[in-house]
Formats: C-alpha cells, sequence, structure tokens
C-alpha cells in the first residue's frame, strides 16, 4: 500500500445550501504536489434498500431526478437522520416511499459514489417480510412503485430507466446474499 | 410515466474551479412547488474500462481517492477529451494509467452516479486483446496495477476497498455482456 499524500492545507471555497466545496493541497509521497478539490461531506450518510416480497419481488420506485431532469427507475434511498441507524433509515424510507414496512433488514454494504471528489457514502439494505405501513414523507408527488422479479435483474441492469449504478450494483449484492444461503 | 416538474426558474449559485451549482425552482404536475439544488454538468462525460486479458484477469487499479483521503482500489476511469470518442478515451486511459492498450472496445452501458443531485454519467466499455503500450497521463504518482480473476468478482464486489457502486455494477455488466456470448 503506497504512503498517504500530506494534506498540506484544506481551504473552503464556495458554500451553497447543499454543497459546500474544499480546495486540497496535497504533497504526494514522491514529492509532487497538487490542488485537488472535493465536495464536503455533512449530514449521516444515506441508506439504499433493496426491499424483496414474498413472492421474490423487487420493490422498485419511479421518481423525478432532478440532476437529470427526468424520471428514473431506482431503488427506495435517502438520507440518515440524526439519531437513527442505517436499519432504521431504511425501514422509514421504506415506509415514506413505497408504503411497507420490513420485518426483516441486514446490511449488505457501504458503497461510495465518486470516490475522487466526494466522500459521500451509501449504505445498502437488503429488507424482507414486508407488511403494509405508510409514513408521511417529503416528497412533492407521491412516487410510483414498479414491482420487478428478482429472477430478471440482468434484464433491470440493462434497462435505460435504470441507469444509477450504485443501484446496479445492489440488486447484484443481494442476489449474491440471497444466492450463498 | 408522470408528466415532468415544469423548470420554473434556473438560478446559478456557487462556481468553484470544479463545482458549478444551481438551484432549480420546480413545479410538480400536482402543483408542488420546490427548490432542489443540484451540481451543473459541464465536460465531455467519462468512462469507466473494464479491461481484461487473455487470461481472463480483470485489470485493477490502485489510487489516492481525494474525496474518501484513502487509496481505493478501482477501475481504470478518466474524463473523456474534447473531440474523443468513448472509445477513443477508454482506449487513452488504459494507456495512461495500466500501460496497455486493446485491439477491442466495445460499451456496455451508460450509468448515472446520484442522478437526484447530478447529471453525471460514465460509460462503462469492455476492453479486451490488449497489449503493452504507455502513454503519459497527468496522475501525481504511478498507478498500482492489480490484477483479479473474473471468476472471481463476487468477493471481490465485498472488498472494503473496492467500495465504488459504478465500478461494482461494471463488473457484473461485463460478466453478463460475456456470459451471454
Amino acid at each position: 500500500m503506497p504512503r498517504k499524500p500530506e494534506i498540506l492545507k484544506l481551504t473552503p471555497t464556495t458554500e451553497s445550501r447543499l454543497f459546500q466545496v474544499e480546495a486540497m493541497d496535497l504533497r504526494f509521497s514522491n514529492g509532487a504536489e497538487r490542488r485537488f478539490e472535493r465536495l464536503v461531506t455533512r449530514g449521516h450518510g444515506a441508506v439504499m434498500v433493496v426491499a424483496l416480497d414474498d413472492a421474490d419481488n423487487l420493490q422498485l420506485i419511479r421518481e423525478y431526478a432532478a440532476g437529470l431532469d427526468r424520471y428514473v427507475l431506482t431503488l427506495p434511498k435517502g438520507l440518515i437522520d440524526a439519531g437513527e441507524t442505517p436499519l432504521e433509515a431504511a425501514n422509514r424510507e421504506l415506509q415514506e416511499e413505497i408504503g411497507f414496512g420490513a420485518r426483516t433488514l441486514e446490511p449488505l454494504r457501504q458503497l461510495c459514489s465518486a470516490p475522487n471528489y466526494m466522500g459521500h457514502t451509501i449504505d445498502v439494505i437488503l429488507a424482507r417480510d414486508l407488511y403494509p405501513s405508510r409514513l408521511e414523507g417529503d416528497e412533492p408527488e407521491p412516487l410510483e412503485l414498479v414491482t420487478w422479479p428478482l429472477a430478471r435483474i440482468d434484464e433491470l441492469a440493462m434497462n435505460e430507466e435504470f441507469s444509477e449504478g450504485r443501484a446496479i450494483a445492489a440488486l447484484y449484492l443481494a442476489r449474491q446474499r440471497l444466492a450463498s444461503r
């Protein structure tokens, strides 16, 4: 393992409501110096939930994604609130986004998004033994619920509407965990 | 498919060297109005390369990721330059990052990262028929090359060092493409 670069200086650059940016002055172990920029990671992390009903159907949502300015098909997900565990956040998001709670929740793994310029991570949670339960969320409009057979994830992973790298990774991590039993 | 929200106004908020932020005032089809923020997507996109040698070993890199402030194991990747196709960018990045070119390059699919607040996309490319060829890149230090058998991707997908969602998705997309032949 190489010796980590030394952080010579961290300089806050810009800050908007959601995004705080900092410059990092680095000296690599070979002496090379570089200035990088990254988004500052705030908050308590996020969760993404692979929820399976008793017939092994994935519970997907169709929601408006502002970054792409279009509707996308993805997995239920959201930020972890202060004081919540990732499993609690997963169960709350499920109730807000798809109208089900889960009696069985287990962590699969933590994923990062774009580690070269942001430290944001998301905990992928497998949820089963679903029961109807709705909590009020902060969505501007109700999300559309779409079910998809777990047996057909190879097709979902190539679906134009389902293009989020972390969500595709989450599907395969869930399948692998279930197959290992 | 729901009717897309109307964009009432886009307002630039902050701009650093790498990150430009804009506020989006939206009116959803049910009348709900919200202000979102997103990163503005600039440039020509990016590529991520699943490169396989003739013995079906994946070519991975270990590089410093500033967002996480640690070394990570990941796939070769980089920005597409002006005037380049994604396949050309993939072949250039391979030569810069691992010291190999590829005689066979094929697109697998385009992935997004965090579509709720950024429009950034990455084209995943499968590269085979490798040959030694090195191009000078802009890396501050040489990247470590790590090979990993394609047959063991389930293990790689759970490796602590290999945590990028898009890279895990890319592995399974490549395996699926190769298995379908």
